[in-house]
């Protein structure tokens, strides 16, 4: 089974859906439903991918283990209003506006064509723009259940135990402004327009009830969730994702990355855990790092991927082979009683560090079934022992909850945590 | 003749030029020239935009009148030597670098062979990336001719008089270190990754030489300079770029763009000018802005882009239908006595503006054969009087003398300057 066909994505061009007139006049759109739209299954679209949908609805949020795609917008909110009703009521409206974004639709059927003297249901800079494989993955924040101990939506109880707060770990240096955050939503698509354009009317819809904490911008990803070409590098120039979790490994999935019944809580079963971390890194002091002890710091080579004593990128590394302090040998299972997480992070640019040097890094994204048992122990090691720890700093931090997936159009984002 | 067949883009694939090999074991990777590589005709890539290699070599820069590419990422440095030498040297190498990187090929052939005590000659996370048509183009601004009255690199009386000082425009919130630069390298790629390689490479070797001062990551292009399927929103959803120059027309180049021999002075003959303004958006401000608000400041309706009273996009505008206000009114050549740009820009995201705020905008980057007679005049009508004023707001600001082409490989960038 092909990686596409796995996730059942659907061709579909935003330019069939829409009907285009002129003049700011009202047009008969026809009012297809998203799953009406992830049907379609003929394309005469020359690039496939951008083309291509990914299915909203399913017992799993998509954007975990769905295929990677090229770009990542992603954005933490604070609630800013103390009513839970309003709160849920949003939660439906992001559900429904997701529904049909991932689709490739607008937002609403007024996007261009509605009232002259109402602002457009949508932003409008997608219009005519592919679904690109866009995802909007949402993550309920420690501080959803409870701020400075104020139980504002009366959930202090219904927080998994698996949603930890991270401990301080030795050398980080976390920026309170760029952590946290009481909602997530994760945009992932080929067309970055696409991604900051769900998460702008995201927040456009939020307007009054949320406002946007912190947001990164990923241009490049640094992980595969399946076979590929070949696996992306990172800012390091190595290859990154070598040895992820694979998106169509179900045992694996059900082993380390989604909520089994038996873990609970109830409302949290077929989710997930995720874990972001904005890491700096040092390029200057890397670039000018010799091979040898770029090479050594992970322990792979870093033109063919390979496990040091090994020949090609994908042999089982012999960790005995490997450096005492390198990054894989510590951050393997065999060296964290078998904890593994499913790595999906993006590189980052973000312009300069006012010291004439380029704010690069890592922006780090990892799934699992707890934390406790994935992100806790793997970083406990490597912040210890880590050899690239020289030419790295984690400057944000972030734990949510990622709910399980929206199972049709009566269901919506959190329906069973607030039920 | 299309628009890639006038620019002479040639198929070329990273993959096929570089032989692979782990261990850290130097290769011998065959020394093909830029020009040599441009020359290969055939492909069997899938993606054939991301297999195009603009030439880098030609009476102008490309990165001006060619296509323009999906992503940017622009940088402003300044010169941390006052030794002229040094500066020579430095652009001499940049050049070599450039002609190799946009040819789709590692800075050196040390990327990931070179030997293991020294640092790679590549940061190589560009590596089996393909050439996506990169352009890297570059300019100089006014404070490399002098500097607070000191004339480091004995340019004070090369300094073109078409590159100006901008005045002070009324709502101007410039932020210094947004602003500025002594050198600018301007890349554009189809594939953020290899834009972003190329500027940090070129940061890389000026280590000790040049700094970055700030940096701009641009997602969505937001002009084109070709014909396309479908012209570019910006981020108020509105299509940008419809009557811009088109990187084809020749007359409206020599008449607009590049710099004329009657103008000298000789070392710009086959030049241009740049302007790049910072345009930050009141995003939030706009969405709840009416439908019928939004298409009266543009002057054109928001579905189609057909300007008032016309049915089509590219319609002729009809100046007197449109509001006195409208910023395209107020643009229009008509209205400016004949001044013409070629625009450029990008769309960018930088997180969030610390007010819970997406912090978005315009990248705006303009090239003209004097900025006297292209941006002065334009910008002098729009900051009066246009209606988008209420929703934009400019930030950042510089200027740069761009100069031409690099003819062969024994020219360099500036060699006619530093003569
Ligand atoms: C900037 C920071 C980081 C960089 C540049 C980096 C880079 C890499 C590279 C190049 C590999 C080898 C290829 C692969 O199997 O993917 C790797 C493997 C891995 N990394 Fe990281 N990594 C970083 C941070 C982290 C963090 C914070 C964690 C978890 C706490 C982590 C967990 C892992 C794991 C689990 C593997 C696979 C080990 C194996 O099974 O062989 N990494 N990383
Ligand atoms: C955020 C700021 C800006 C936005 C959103 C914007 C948007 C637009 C739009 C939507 C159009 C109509 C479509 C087209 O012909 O491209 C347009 C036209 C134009 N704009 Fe802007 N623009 C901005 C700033 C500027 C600035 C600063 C200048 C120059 C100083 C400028 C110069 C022009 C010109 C020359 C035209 C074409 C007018 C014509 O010949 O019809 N724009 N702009």
């Amino acid at each position: 089974m092909s990686a596409d066909s796995a996730t059942g994505a659907a061709k579909v061009s935003r330019r069939r859906l829409l009907g285009w007139g002129g003049a700011g006049l009202a047009l008969g759109v026809a009012a297809t439903g998203g799953a009406a739209a992830a049907a379609i299954g003929v394309s005469d679209d020359p690039e496939p991918r951008l083309g291509d949908a990914v299915p909203f609805y399913g017992p799993h949020q998509a954007g975990i283990a769905t295929p990677v795609q090229d770009r990542l917008h992603f954005a933490a909110f604070d609630v800013t209003t103390d009513d839970r009703d309003a709160l849920v009521a949003l939660l439906k409206e992001w559900t429904r506006a997701a529904a049909r974004m991932t689709a490739g639709r607008p937002v609403g059927e007024g996007a261009v064509g509605g009232l002259p003297e109402a602002p457009p249901d949508d932003t409008g800079e997608a219009l005519g723009l592919k679904p690109s494989r866009l995802t909007l993955t949402v993550g309920f924040g420690p501080t959803l259940f409870a701020k400075d101990g104020e139980d504002r939506f009366g959930l202090a109880d219904r927080r998994p135990p698996a949603l930890i707060d991270l401990p301080a770990f030795p050398g980080d240096d976390l920026d309170p402004a760029r952590s946290g955050g009481d909602l997530c939503v994760q945009a992932c698509a080929d067309d970055p327009q696409v991604a900051v354009h769900a998460i702008r009317n995201l927040a456009r819809i939020g307007f009054g009830k949320v406002s946007v904490r912190w947001s990164q911008l990923g241009f490049g990803k640094t992980s595969s969730t399946t076979p590929e070409a070949q696996t992306p590098r990172n800012l390091m120039g190595f290859k990154d994702g070598t040895r992820n979790i694979s998106g169509t490994d179900t045992a694996a999935l059900n082993e380390h990355v989604w909520v089994q019944p038996q873990d609970g809580p109830p409302w949290m079963v077929g989710g997930s855990y995720l874990v972001a971390r904005r890491i700096a890194m040092n390029i200057e002091t890397w670039d000018r790092a010799p091979l040898k002890e770029q090479e050594d710091i992970f322990g792979r080579t870093k033109g063919e991927g390979a496990p040091y004593g090994k020949k090609h990128e994908h042999d089982e590394p012999d960790l005995n082979a490997l450096p005492a302090d390198s990054h894989v040998r510590l951050a393997h299972p065999d060296s964290n009683g078998g904890a593994r997480i499913l790595r999906r992070g993006y590189s980052y640019t973000d312009g300069t560090d006012g010291l004439g040097r380029l704010d690069a890094g890592l922006f780090f994204l990892a799934y699992q079934r707890d934390i406790r048992r994935g992100f806790l122990p793997l970083q406990t090691r490597l912040a210890r022992s880590d050899a690239l720890n020289e030419y790295i700093r984690h400057v944000g931090s972030a734990v949510f909850a990622i709910p399980p997936g929206v199972r049709d159009a009566a269901d919506w984002w959190g329906k069973e945590l607030f039920a």
